[in-house]
């Protein structure tokens, strides 16, 4: 589960000391790193111990892998970008929606495999161990007892839901017995949660930019959505939140506080016990879309070491009136496809628990039981740390392909985690313009004005990171920062 | 798929054989049947297909099995039970709902194991192949490619598609290749159906009684219930319909055409054809539950020789217009708590898709793919033969088992398919508070008023026969029948 096991400390060990050899300048800028063959030799390690070192430390920016060349110490950014703005002051009335379909054409062009995926929502499927979870599958499903289909009816199979509790209770989040509702998907889980909060016509606030799927659910239950001022590195605004509350009538927040979609943003664990406290304090619930907490990269451990803990614990572990119904998923760090989701709704679990009898009754049972297997046997975590190396480092090499080919004046995110980053462009470019001539080439991108309900962010887009196997994404990249050029001195014609 | 393939020949030979025999009085009432080893012998058969013959003669009442003794030509019914009346003339309004809650409170007892399970709505977990369906799983999620999980996105696995398409074909029912959506369960596939047809406050026609689930999703989604007169055996009574249309304006019809819930009712064909024209003059989508359609006894194949057809086409078969929104399941006939379910919403197809991505996404790719392979190689047909006899045997059983220990003036359905008696107590016994204290006593049962809006029904119970193998439920339903002999003696006492 944590640090100390000999094949992460092994890899660990080894690219501190590789590290420490750059910083001394042991090893120059552009320099070839010592080979894989090379370095398994003399310091008698694996061949699997020394790639998953190099990803660490690509990750970190360190080091950049050429193809069918090796390792070199990195090259400097060209220019170091900056953060995107923070959300310009976001207009103090709810807005109605009315981008459901328009968000849902768009996404419709990210399933065609010929269309290189930097627009996609989804990180490479070759990244999960399918082959593992197969078998696991297999083995639970043989031995299933008849039992247990009326017994997993609603909440979700209870040797998944044990084996989710134990480790919320690691990430100092205590669950009720019968909190857990296991969905399908994250997406029936945030459902769910909006309606067991809401009626229609009601104000929920979300964050700016904010997820498209979140607007998507408002606009389908007939909610009103209010944008609230979100940062790039720390997330939502509190007192801009605190003015909204004071000001509003608001039923719920919908926030993402790790790794936000599309910003990356991480709240750090003192604005999220803050978070908490100011909506008890309103009687506000807080829905916490907590899909990519398993994927965060090296720094993430760093601003928590004061709760003994490696990353930042979910807002859920502050929450001592119920308020937070807390929801996640399996389907961006296991197993995509298996649309296996969970909602733990606090107070509201009841209800959550009566709404999913009435919409689809219960989660599909041999996905849960290939999970429930899975997290049994072991192996988990050493699967999270590859998968968090790979996205870590891909991550960093978007960056560096974005600030090398992007129009000047191009600011990018900087995540601590996650697979998206977001890039704003120079004003005169018009995002959905590029999307559609990028399109035209078979290159997918997601638009900033799918993040917002009022179609602001009309210069910005959300870049997939999440496929480092596939050889289209850097040639992608520099055509589409090719085409983002041609807008930005030629607005009048991008439009 | 159909008739002429061996086994089944060999058994349906060896039922018609012995049936003339009873009829011609080579066995006489009560008398016993040849033991089965003696028929191995005798006619040179294996014993399954012995078992099988006399399952369907035991399904068709010729037959009754007894414990440890053998097989004994049928004793007369001590009374034949009548069918339970039409439901009295409907008040023209449509009905506020408010009962989700009690229902939803009421259902939670079914799902005790140690409960008889004569109120639940699922059959024996026993009577599907689990094993086979394992084993099918683990193959088809060995080999699954990455493309695959974009591909199955929203509206299904592509394999699992192209095989229902063809198994409706052969029904009679041309699918367009994008009209299928694959989703969570039959509940989700009406939901979302339901969803895209209406808005808040429209009015949906249901059967009388109809199906819990279908009013608490109408509650769910802010809708009004009309109810419409519906014959046990025939179905939804098209007159009344007629006069509701002409007078309403209804937004959508929700009914079950085959082996209606709970009355068991198969609609003919030729009232298909009717039900579906008069829809098409209104206007007015019909949302057609066919979850039970696979689970025919011997009788419905009677009904459509005229087309060459076995069993009753589904009402999609003749759609038009694109305005039957069609709904299934493998959840009663092939592979419970998989949670796969279907929806063929004709013209409504896209919004449906819509609505899928908005609310869960994708359905479970290991189910859909565990059950594309099963499909694949065969053996789904004897699979269901066997179903059906079981299921058909259970429900004469059952059939005899009320008409012995109910009270005298007791009603029941018989259903030609299906696993549900509707039972029409006598008036002064309050199937509530039959319910109440046969669930003290460990039996469920599920009482009348739960299949209706406003209440009505009192005096009615669902009783399942879905499970053959538990030996709990004759001395459950003896013990049922006292209960309710006590609350028709002393009526002012049981409410």
């Amino acid at each position: 589960m944590s640090l100390p096991d000999a094949p992460g400390l092994l890899y660990e060990r080894l690219a501190a000391e590789l590290a420490q050899d750059i910083e001394r300048g042991v090893f120059r800028r552009g320099e070839r790193l010592p080979s894989v063959r090379r370095l398994c030799q003399t310091r008698q390690v694996s061949p699997a111990t020394v790639f998953q070192a190099y990803a660490q430390l690509e990750a970190r920016g360190l080091v950049q892998a050429r193809a069918r060349s090796g390792f070199y110490v990195a090259e400097p950014l060209r220019q170091t970008p900056q953060s995107p703005l923070t959300a310009a002051p976001v207009p103090p009335q709810a807005q109605p929606l009315g981008r459901a379909a328009l968000s849902y054409a768009l996404l419709q062009t990210t399933r065609d495999a010929e269309v290189v995926p930097l627009g996609s929502a989804f990180p490479s499927a070759r990244l999960f161990p399918f082959e593992v979870l197969a078998r696991c599958g297999a083995r639970a499903m043989r031995r299933l007892r008849p039992e247990q289909i009326t017994g997993a009816l609603t909440a979700g199979d209870a040797g998944l839901r044990d084996a989710l509790r134990q480790r919320y209770a690691l990430q100092g989040v205590r669950l009720a017995s019968d909190e857990l509702v296991i969905c399908n998907g994250a997406m029936e889980a945030l459902n769910l949660c909006l309606q067991a909060v809401t009626r229609p016509g009601d104000i929920v606030v979300v964050e700016s930019p904010t997820f498209y799927g979140a607007l998507q659910a408002l606009e389908r239950l007939g909610l009103r959505a209010l944008e609230v001022a979100t940062d790039p590195r720390e997330g939502v605004d509190l007192a801009a939140l605190g003015e909204i509350l004071a000001r509003e009538r608001v039923a719920a927040c919908w926030f993402m506080p790790s790794f936000q979609n599309p910003l990356g943003a991480l709240m750090p664990p003192a604005r999220r016990a803050e978070l908490v406290a100011l909506l008890a304090r309103h009687g506000v619930p807080l829905i916490e879309d907590d899909v990519y907490a398993e994927l965060h990269g090296e720094r993430s451990g760093d601003l928590v070491e004061g709760l003994g803990l490696r990353r930042a614990p979910p807002a859920k572990a502050f929450d001592e009136a119920g308020g937070v119904l807390h929801c996640g998923s399996f389907s961006k760090c296991l197993a995509p496809g298996y649309r296996v989701g969970l909602a733990a709704p606090g107070r509201f679990a009841a209800a959550v628990r009566q709404l999913k009898t009435m919409s689809s009754l219960a989660t599909s049972l041999p996905a849960q039981l290939a999970l429930a297997e899975y997290l049994a046997q072991g192996g988990y975590e050493r699967h999270l740390r590859q998968l968090r190396a790979a996205l870590a480092g891909q991550l960093q090499r978007t960056r560096r392909q974005v600030a090398r080919h992007f129009p000047p004046g191009t600011r990018l995110s900087d995540p601590a985690g996650g697979y998206f980053l977001w890039v704003e462009l120079p004003e005169a470019v018009d995002a959905l313009a590029l999307h559609r001539r990028a399109l035209d080439e078979g290159i997918s991108s997601a638009p900033g004005a799918l993040f917002s309900a009022d179609g602001r962010f009309a210069h910005h887009l959300r870049l997939n990171t999440g496929h480092p196997d596939d050889p289209r994404i850097d040639p992608a990249l520099r055509r589409l920062g090719e085409l983002a050029r041609e807008l930005a001195q030629a607005p009048a014609a991008g439009a």
